[in-house]
């Protein structure tokens, strides 16, 4: 009976995506349940899985806005 | 002060519906802070009721997303 | 496959107890499982709750650890 | 590696807005990180805010649906 | 900067233990942690993880407390 | 209405303590809700704040227990 909560960003991850697709959910979904299978005998049908996904200016890091916080991180960056 | 936060599926639960009415999110709220009255005997206006409502694609069961789980037990049963 | 989490504070509730005891969760389980079956034809065995005890400390209501802010309504009430 | 998560209702807080905005909201990013580090040292890069917004159809106080719950603590003021 | 949350029993998994060991918990986070990497491209320094353990007895499941439903499902199995 | 959930790690933060202590979480409870006063309006018996604590073996950073992940980056850090 594990429940296993993922939150991420609503946005693309890879080159020519604009948000997490449904094959990426399903991925997750898989991946995270065979985990729960290996490490800890937790049979699959008894693993819920629910992926959160947060608009980027709902998340903070860094005392900002993701966006604000991934624009500094790059302007600091040695070149 | 309690908390209860309910987690459902954003989809329709009974004929002739496509997602939870707010008639159903109503009697949600009334039943869960009338059982922590009941129980516990917490006074209704110290319990707070959060009901999120997260896409059939974003909940996992049994390694697959909801709806390929759904088919496979389907499936499964026997006629 | 709803989740259902109840946070209340870790002590007594009830005259002549300490604590939330075994018989109180079960009711709350009980409770709120069916109230899922009810309203939104949820099957009992697809419904998890998790409960989640929380040191008086670790609370916070009107700006105060929960003690301190119970002291301060029980001064304010008129008498 | 602190995690914030801050729950508010999907709404307007100030005359003239309908809707908790993005300089609001980098606000309390703001404000709760600093926090963070004025009371546990905990650096701003190392601490993470999600902000939920929560329609209020969906939040339930009382008893009631947020707005139900409202329009009764009003008319039970003393005029 | 994805969060995630795994909530599992507190007790033993695999024969000879009583609760989830540390190098299990190791395990989960190291797996879940790569998932994110490879589904997503999240770099590992960017994900948390934290691990929540519940007691059977704030766990429900089938309507009943964890350890009542697992003796009622033992019961219910043809032999 | 708003709630906070605090997430933070079972473990002192300032020389002299071994753990968050209780004026410490006083203070995170006061600042945050303040803070929803400030920002968004919310009256301060509005807002329910919960700190949980968390063991560092359960806490993930970096694909690792957040003590190898520390000793890890201290290893890195040029000297």
């Amino acid at each position: 009976m594990p429940i296993v909560t993922i939150q991420i960003t609503r946005e693309g991850n890879k080159p020519g995506t604009t948000s997490v697709t449904a094959e990426e959910k399903a991925q997750l979904i898989e991946g995270v349940s065979h985990l729960l299978l290996d490490v800890l005998n937790k049979p699959l049908d008894a693993t819920f899985v629910v992926i959160e996904e947060v608009d980027t200016e709902n998340w903070g890091w860094g005392g900002l806005p993701l966006d604000a916080y991934r624009r500094q991180r790059r302007a600091l960056k040695p070149g």
